[in-house]
């Protein structure tokens, strides 16, 4: 079956997700669904035992290929507007050709969308799954750091400048902390989203007269979900809330991915990603080892954003079954799954071999010759001269201490030496004091150690 | 102040919204923050009593102009990268000229983002608030219009072609439902970002020295906000998340105010908007009455997706701090809540005064000599010839219908006739039963039940 | 291979470019690059003649899988972060084993960025060659449609409420104008991008020395293709305005498909689109003919326009050659295309075989009973008493005449007779004259002829 | 009037073009519409001269606020639909206070979105006009920078990491080219939506009768603007591309921008962003100077994509007039033009006074030992051994350097040295010249000579 981009979309979504999402997988739920629901029907008396099993037995074929032509499906889909129009007619001759009569049961009552968004939600259902522990591993992953570099000491950074000395544990925290809510808002979303699409041509489920709700009942009861007070066909906004909480866990993993490529830069070194053969080489430049797992996440992260808008934008839905709205959903929704994905499985890969350096984090540390601790002594001077006033001369003693190429411990004591009034405010002592970036981390290693307990309550 | 667009926004976005984000609204926010910092050092003995009571009262002055020049924040902000640095030195020289000692505090350990932040956390609440109570008016307003037209009889539309006969309170069971989840969704995310942000430079309060958990947590208190691990400077996943709840709840919006446009058309006429003076007039023909509210909501349907895709975008963050993406918040985040804000106080006033017009409803229930019972008849003929070729007989049977200009009736007694096998299928009274679309409204009547009873339930 | 969404992406995408973009499609085009610089190396005496034939023979082998194994391509991908990379190797491979020599040379000196680049290129002529031919049906569709209704009086619509009487012709006629200005555009783009990319490593081509500009001009005459003054590998205006040209395409094509199935709702019914067996059936309501081709074109018009927020934000692409910019144009630009294509081809086939029911337009434009020339009264009534003055007296005429269920004429009567001032203004003919539509289309039949004598000029 | 984020809106947006949109700023253009209607319909003898003259007396009035209530229109509009109709309606009051009989042909004959298109066409002449100047400047700094820098070696990286030698000049080329791309597109755009909207209620001037084609002519030629064959109310192509175009170069300046920030980090400290007072300091570290331009332009980058993608959205607008489409509009243009334009406001800003740290950019050249000319290597040896053999000894070599921490010349000698095969490849002269970076720059410099010639050529 031709099908676009065929290679490179492997580089960036999760395979399991595609192949979920692929013809045949969306197929077989469709299979799943239409077998359930004669199987529900005949629980229900509405149509007969064999007829229910024949359908069965058929909707569950090892080799989907025996039963449907998917590539015809595919090509009369085009002019029927939707897959389950010409899926319903193959299934229905599939089961003639076994039991005629069973046939006739087929899809009994039921419309394309009924179909297609209850096997969708078997679809979100895996997917959810599949996330959520490959959350677990990434949040392991990022507890293990944590606890490894509680009191490795690196540059914090504001703006892509130097800020004030931090551990490497309080930046792996905030990926942790991040990682344990996204996993709660996809359990949440996806509990809410676990839920049966059975309404008919409009909604009413007329065309099953009075045994409509009990069949609603056995049909969601057979395939575990819920069953709610009314079809949603054409209110989309719990697929459109769990993409946009797919959207939230990318934007997290981007966010860690950028943290990784630029502690991974040349002249930074503070990160790589793991190596292996075949991992993150030049074609051209044999010494290179790209992050590629960064590129990756950072390309989902470009793309996921745009697709949750297309999700929002698709909700505005007419009447009771859209004409453009749900149909911008079925690849849109699958690609937010499958790009999340990929990017999570490349995290989970990236933190488990992450290689940290904590030497060149120390290195930069210093690179400023003490410029990073700037604030230390303009706190220290603060408590005694005022906030502004020790600002002031802090920066001027920080600019001259980069013009003079000497060390802001050096520049400081030259500045208050030059008036009287701030002559003797700071002592040598206090001056190699506040020069030690480990005395100024502040809360970072509390915070490591809150997130810690925190995560390993919650986790327990 | 030169501002963007003055006029036309104010046709969409909710004017309390705007002036709640607006420069003075901002500001006012900030000057809470900053006061209460004070507070709170003070009631960890950090700061004199006295230099917070001269903050407090500097920051709670009446007329903001008075101690601020919101002019020149604005013009310095453009240098200074944030409206924080210029805003601080102001309000610094204001706490200065009333009592010079207290003006060493102001901000004090505080960073820019710190006060940014917690302020539009303190924005972000209210708008949740005001958004609930419109939120409940607005699910009020579709509660009783199921109650009014649970037997309402009008067409179910989908891929805009007349479907099966429903009642109109079916759709507005299905607009209140989906009201209500937005209201649970909007809820549980307010709840979630109710949080201080307060880290100082890099996160780790290192100005602060050993007092810094005491004041994060008396300044937590003071504000009424929850208090993190740590901060969140850089990890923006609950506002995204919270941005994207929002865009959830305009697509919703934007749902009904599409089926109440389509509705309004002048040949459908089942709904039309209120009127009054001034309301959806046109300038050059007299008879228009415009849906202005349902363009309002449908335009900020529009606009409001592709703002929630920059809030994900701008997620990804570089480390401690961010350059561009934190930025690209400010006024996005705005933009989506008086957007949102501004859709739903149209909704409520279109809800409230929405004219309904039954018979008009009747009329196209019948504008197609009975086609729209279509599947009525195919089901019965279904049961007995199966559902294929009761399908395919009852297709030619419309077509035929329509090509002779007579009732589907008419049509489908015809077709029966016309061979041996399905001659006495159907006698008149089994088609005069089928002709009626009173008899074939399914569970439509059940749902507004169901639905009316659980949101009684949910929302007494 | 496992693909995403096989099945529903074909209802919306064309065809023949997703076959352009699929993995073969893809490897054949990267195949036909690396050939054509083996021959311009060859060409400039830098590799051995017999080298440049053996590698082309291997690039142009009929058989694709013969040569290449995808399936690993993709799967090393993963890892490698391109698929040049394995894709080189593999071919390298290949060329060893017919010509271990020539193996030396293959890809000599190109970077991954350099093949992918070319490809696309190559590949994106062919996407504006097959669009530009659609676009040239789709216009002559136009044409004759605008050329057929020049007078075929209908409703023109404002904020989907009857504004005044109009032709379909003049509707057809900027559709005609826009598809045509999509054309110029696009032809623009095209052109412009019809572009070697070729700079090696970090776009200096250092490793060919003295001989780059020479092979570089040997490339792009090879490959039909303009050498720019400079490598654009992390320059992507040019990808990125065909992409918005796209997307403005698919917005003129989605408010095409808007008009038409607005019009073919089955209480306006003055349009339908073609039918035909299995074309917009439902699977349960047999009378039902969905606008299948309104429904993918406006699908497609929901989600092209946030691919196209992709393209641009991707442009923010680091130093040489991007980290995660570069990559997510890989599956989105394509992606766009074939929306864009598919759209288009479904826009071809939907208005070759349109049904316009002109006896509907009549009756719509009758349906208000007059109030439709309302403006024509006020004009009329305007030049003798002012503009303000009697759009109020058309307005509570038009109000009454609804009231009343009367002709807005007779209503008109009324309102004049009831005071003196304006009581003789106008008289029986008069208002009988103001009351056919016919004589109030103003230019609508001179836009008709205007549009297509310009188009005619331009288009021979 | 109460506008939303009026202080942070100015920290990126231009305040030119942000005046120019703002209530006064549209107003003022409307009333050039109204007063060149009047004056051209005076023209054509449609209406009295004096009457045009009072309108334009009135609409030319020094101060606006002397005639017409802003804040009036505001609030009128809300239930109006836009604010054209409570904009008419005080211009007429205005108008009939001096010249009652005048007050008849305010507005005559022309709709809503005539005034507000026209006036809007007006804007965007301005905003290109001033666009252009601004590009001219930007360009002009990149080619002092590409003649200053045209042998300044630097890193060449991709993918974050190092990559080849180029120089600063090869980098600022790109940008050049970049920025006169965009500035050909701007001119081309914004000459193509230079056009007169003027079709009345439906499009049809019906209500100008026979003299409508020379009205139109005339209010065309009075405006300056060109007159297209029919109005193009609902099709907003021309709008929808212009907001590309300038999507097209926000996204080259967030590329610019991010290569700036990225060279401007403390530890890579090429590049500077200009200092001054108040400039990108830091409320806690003195120390600090933040990349504030850089900030903003890439805060542009990140919202002007979406703004775009809603722009192509909004193309879907419904028949003769939108319902939604069109007025999602209103503010979004406005805010892309402002965006842009800031960001480009800032980047002439950055260019100007930008640093440049030439000896960082060579000590950067010399931070890997050598390894970043690998390829110079591995090309000299490939052309001995064959390409692969050559990537594989080198990629081995490179990383026993990196490992013994000596350097790539060094590792490369005993590499070679170890196998019979390699041992004289290459001698300690060769070692020496690959081990030179000057001696591996390829066509950098003649690009940046290429560039500049086609750009004086293209400028002069």
């Amino acid at each position: 079956m031709t099908t676009l981009s065929g290679l490179t979309e492997q580089i960036y979504s999760d395979r399991d997700i595609m192949g979920l999402f692929s013809g045949p997988g969306t197929i077989r739920r469709m299979l799943a669904v239409e077998a359930a629901l004669a199987r529900a029907q005949a629980h229900c008396g509405v149509i007969p035992d064999h007829a229910a099993r024949s359908i069965h037995d058929v909707c569950h074929a090892e080799d989907i290929d025996a039963i449907l032509d998917l590539e015809a499906i595919a090509t009369a889909s085009m002019l029927a507007g939707n897959i389950a129009i010409p899926f319903v007619k193959q299934l229905t001759a599939a089961v003639r050709r076994v039991d005629p009569e069973a046939a006739r049961f087929v899809h009994w009552g039921a419309t394309s969308q009924d179909v297609l968004d209850t096997a969708l939600v078997l679809q979100l259902q895996q997917v959810a799954a599949q996330l959520d522990q490959d959350l677990d591993a990434a949040q392991r992953a990022c507890a293990r750091l944590t606890a490894a570099h509680r009191d490795t000491i690196m540059v914090g950074r504001t703006w892509l400048q130097h800020a004030l000395p931090t551990t490497f544990g309080v930046k792996t925290a905030g990926w942790l902390e991040a990682l344990a809510r996204a996993q709660r808002r996809l359990r949440h979303d996806a509990e809410q989203a676990a839920l049966l699409q059975f309404g008919g041509a409009a909604g009413t489920l007329a065309s099953l007269g009075d045994a409509a709700p009990a069949i609603a009942g056995a049909l969601a009861k057979e395939l575990g979900l819920a069953l709610p007070n009314m079809p949603w066909h054409a209110h989309r906004d719990r697929l459109a809330d769990m993409a946009a909480t797919l959207g939230v866990l990318t934007g997290t993993l981007g966010k860690i991915a950028r943290d990784v490529s630029l502690m991974a830069q040349t002249e930074i070194a503070e990160l790589a990603e793991p190596s292996g053969p075949g991992r993150g080489g030049s074609s051209t430049m044999p010494h290179k080892r790209n992050p590629v797992s960064s590129a990756a996440i950072l390309a989902a992260a470009t793309r996921v954003p745009p697709l949750v808008s297309t999700m929002l934008s698709a909700m505005v839905q007419e009447h009771e079954r859209a004409l453009g709205g749900w149909q911008a959903e079925w690849d849109v929704l699958p690609q937010i799954c499958a790009l999340t994905g990929g990017a999570l499985r490349h995290m989970v890969g990236m933190l488990d071999g992450l290689e940290v350096h904590a030497a060149n984090m120390a290195r930069n540390v210093d690179a400023t010759n003490g410029l990073i601790l700037a604030e230390a002594y303009a706190l220290a001077l603060g408590a005694r001269i005022g906030r502004m006033e020790a600002h002031e001369l802090i920066e001027q003693a920080s600019q001259e201490a980069v013009r003079r190429n000497c060390s802001l411990k050096a520049g400081v004591r030259e500045a208050l030496a030059k008036h009287e009034a701030t002559r003797d405010l700071l002592g040598d002592h206090d001056l190699d004091r506040l020069g030690d970036p480990a005395n100024y981390l502040g809360e970072a290693q509390s915070i490591c150690d809150r997130v810690l307990a925190s995560w390993a309550g919650s986790s327990s």
